[in-house]
């Protein structure tokens, strides 16, 4: 959970699962491992609400990065197996990011409510 | 969880919570409900890992909408309090929508091992 310098690409992957997850975690885990060798690779955001939405946002250093990894034959075949069998429904939406920031808690900022 | 007409803006929000969450689901539905009024506010994704990240991507039609919203009075209290009490950590990425799209399922695209 970081933010990088702008301008950068976010990837927003949003999906609703299908019944049949046979192979899914193994698939993903191995992609997880293959878009790190993309150049321009920056990380990666994963939320899954239990039964419900799941969003996963990929972050790359500029386009070719993310064609690049759009167009890796091991990826297109996950791709289409996805959606033969692990997702009911999915939508991406490929942006540009503009402005980013972050956020941690100090202890300074502590609410007197929290302590 | 929608595929919008380019250009479009995506603000996409990870955050951890912190303990403190007292009087954040009111305020988080009392927030959905005020964004609805924006003009140019297309729609809203959500997913929580439970104890892990939680992941909000808003979209909205262009940057003045999504001003509108940044600078709205109640939410800028809002994220106030999320500083001081409800967020551990948070990252907003503001981002440019260039292309989407969406996928559903039917029932010629089932697999075959889902029965």
């Amino acid at each position: 959970m970081e933010a990088y310098e702008p301008p950068y690409y976010a990837a927003v992957f949003t999906t609703v699962r299908a019944e049949d997850q046979s192979n899914y975690s193994e698939t993903s885990a191995h992609l997880e491992d293959l878009v790190k060798d993309v150049p321009g690779y920056l990380g990666v955001d994963h939320a899954q609400t239990p039964g419900g939405l799941g969003i996963t946002v990929s972050y790359f250093r500029d386009a070719d990065a993310l064609t690049e990894w759009r167009t890796n034959t091991e990826h297109r075949a996950a791709q289409q197996r996805g959606r033969l069998q692990w997702y009911q429904a999915y939508t991406l939406h490929v942006a540009k990011v503009e402005r980013s920031h972050g956020f941690v808690r100090t202890d300074a900022q502590q609410s007197p409510t929290a302590g």
